[in-house]
């Protein structure tokens, strides 16, 4: 199926972390591409991906990237298309790719999820798909739906725990 | 005409930093409208928005916060929208702003943009948009191909100012 | 019994340190109930619960949090109890979310304990019920004379370590 | 009338931050005390202020800090009462005071608000007496149902402000 | 003249700063040109200058860049020349900027100088230089033996300043 | 009278908080010099500086410095004299300079002051010659004894100001 | 022996840290004591202790504190003795002790080194004893003359190491 | 053969990370020493190893050193050629270290890279040497073209994860 989500990763010890959005498009159904980018050791391959993106049906961008994390300004610079970046914290717990992510220069923005936050990127990609796409609509709604269940089943068993003190 | 855009700020003071975001969409010609909401001041206001933004035809939020910045997150939580959030400098340079709107936990994402960064949220706004508004994203690539004018113009000043050394 | 303050958490995974806070109010014979609760991933199950606590006999609130740590905030905004706040340390060494629940905006105030300091938010609910507790005042009052108790020990200990330096 | 709260500072130089917590105690009629002590230069007075506060019928205790913060903690290790601290930001914006007030040690607490944050100090302090006295609980749901007024106030001016955008 | 050394920048309002580095430059009698550029808004004129620079005789770049400053890191990826980069205090006084200029990924390097360090990237330029040019390194040899003067002159001055204690 | 303390700055600009320290030994009868030294500008000077202090009768110096404040820590390594050094707030808020001279490799120490702290490396230096100075030590009895006085005025001043509120 | 120098900890966990302050001392041939004493649980026996040091025959104390570490400054400001901080890396990578260690008031000064600096905090103490005892001075010069000996050992391994590249 | 860069460390615990500075100059054929010197422990060898640097033939220094960085910036204090510096991440994950290197005083620059960025130092080290030196600049010349290997590889095993998700 043609990708509507690219995500990109500058190696491949970023797969634990870009994996996760990997997963939650999957459990959408959006189709997606999974690519090996990096600012400084391919920016000729960055670039065409880039200026590429648009015109072969890609809708949004997931860049992840660590340290002077200039991957995710620098595609938003050469695209149209929505930027998500994802800070991952290779070092100094991710703060320099935090900083380096969203402290972008008026009028090219990144849409900056946590650090490490492999999954919300995916989630909110999905929520820019769903404004044009009823079905991953209907898809992500369900999975809103589902969101509380593991603090319902979180709280039965704080229930139990209770009973063990003496005052109750 | 019915707003696609809803921007929140929590106060008047944080007028100066959101208006930029309603300039840029207003330069896109986008409708929008601006509110005033407060996670902990008004929180039963907030939920009745956050709730009825989709059915109203909101199709992008923007939230600007300070501090303990719970706004953008809070709404979030509360629609299928995608939510973008202003980390604002009332206090600490605004880097307790940042983590509070940017650390959200896996499924409730916030898109984050710069620390006053309102007009890079109109920016990323606009983009969702264009995802499925042929108009919006013409005015978007025109706006895109004029960014490089002010630095052309830049140029043409420091080449002379590099008359008046010695070396040159 | 009547449970007079209230644990909230947001996952298991915060039991570890929430278990501090329960384990002391169970030493000073206080009752309390322990519940799983996300600001984000239970927006309404949140507002319910804060909106009944007081009305319920709750006395005092503690809410844990991680990262972009909004619960004890939010909780603090729909009720008039006091509400204690832990911030976790999840990521960033817990400095997001000391910072996402104490930088709380004029009005809606959150008693701010240390990085994970589950234990002290039990001490400082104690101390709230004292105000008009006796009972409780009489024993918090002998938990603080035998606050010393550990110092006294590590004296002796380290008198014994003195011996085997040369000096003395 | 006889002080139900002690708010305390170490300098005249803190009192603009110090007053906002004096002001919000008296708009709920809670008589209070102001006095100044420092942890570093009056030791032997803060020690019989706060082994005597609770004799005196005081119920809470303010104290305001600045840089190596040590008064809220040297208070709260010698007084039963709740003793809420104030980081004031004299140096490094607070952060300083923030952390030498907020990490204590297992078994002495103290209720830490937000930095240069008097008026949420008083806020506090009026939440824990609501606990046991009707009359301040009544006063304190008035103040909490005026919250939202400004924020009502401000949307109003916001409506205005959108009609001058063009697509409005 | 052919210059040596090329002074990127990207915006006029970074000119106070990187303005020290051509000063210092002129007074080293060392040729070099400026520009401005901008990762964000002029990617390809970037690629089209640090693919080109070798070529037109530059031997060392001088990249300052604010907030997520990614321009000295793209510059390098493209450029086998020495690249200083000057981190730009707009923002959280330039943290995020030394951060995103310093931390790059192995194989492509940044010789970092310190917030708005104009004239520090000047030295640093001309000490590269020094290594194939005697003339200038006997100016930068000139230089260094005048860096004591001030010094030399403040002593003085305070010599005198003693003389008005009552123990000297 | 044969200077007793040294203190050592870099330039003229840091004699605002230097000379802080200067004041509290006048007042404390301490002869001491003052002089102008810089580890990266003058490093030729400040050798033969601290490796002479000792033989010239010098008992304690005070250096302070900013940005990456190498003066102190180099100053300690050539001379078995107590060190004493004042972080200055030239950038960052000082944090760099506190960082550069705090974290000393083991076998030599730096005594840190607070950032800016010049009047407190007066009170250290003092301090130490106390030991072996019957009068030093006697004078500064006198000064802890009045330490206190500036908070009893503080404190008459606050109850002038409990009289104005309703409650009281 | 009569001990000159008072080694004090929070706890027994922060022995491995202050006992290098104990060990070096020990390699000094200065006599000194161990205790426990804490701020915060025992202010009372830190009372005692700090106003009874200089009468014991006590010439320097040296305290460790972890967190909101009020102990240093505590003591300081109830005796005229130098007091040395050693800032503990319970929580926050020390950070939060090192400010509230070294961030005092004008007045009271704490001698502060680096995290976990224990031995170095036995250096300054024993400079600080080297101004009036010969035979300390003579042993401190012993061990600064051997400072260099692990570096001499390093070189000759570095320069087996360099035979293995092959331009060498 | 005669070395062109000198590798500077504290101690032999530093070799890991200063040893990828040599392992990068050796495959590109730079000859180089490697010396371990203290800024602290040892002055006098750095002194005589900093002023005779550039008279033995040595182009570029690249001094790592970690806490309180000192060694990078009074080497460059004390010779013309360019020092590379490399903060090294003993305390504080090297954030100490990084600005106890970068912030420089005007006059005295060191281009410093990452944390722990010992690789980037021997690729900055090459950089200045390529200016002057064909042979290098072509051995360069091909480890940028290969630069991209890692990532053409990444790209075809991700390829391969791609076809596992449903929707590919």
């Amino acid at each position: 199926m043609q990708p509507l989500v690219s995500i990109i990763m500058g190696s491949l010890s970023d797969l634990p972390v870009m994996e996760k959005a990997a997963k939650f498009l999957d459990e959408m159904e959006i189709p997606f591409e999974m690519n090996a980018l990096s600012a400084h050791r391919t920016p000729a391959e960055v670039e065409s991906f880039a200026r590429g993106a648009e015109g072969r049906g890609i809708k949004v961008i997931i860049a992840g990237a660590g340290m002077a994390a200039a991957l995710p300004g620098v595609i938003a610079a050469m695209t149209p298309l929505p930027v998500i970046g994802v800070p991952l914290s290779a070092t100094l717990e991710g703060r320099d790719a935090l900083l380096s992510i969203v402290q972008m220069p008026p009028g090219i923005a990144v849409a900056t999820v946590g650090i490490d936050a492999g999954m919300n990127a995916g989630v909110l990609a999905t929520q820019m798909l769903c404004l044009s796409d009823d079905g991953i609509r209907s898809r992500f709604a369900d999975y809103r739906g589902r969101l509380s269940e593991k603090i319902v089943k979180a709280n039965s068993q704080l229930k139990e725990l209770n009973y063990k003190y003496k005052t109750n």
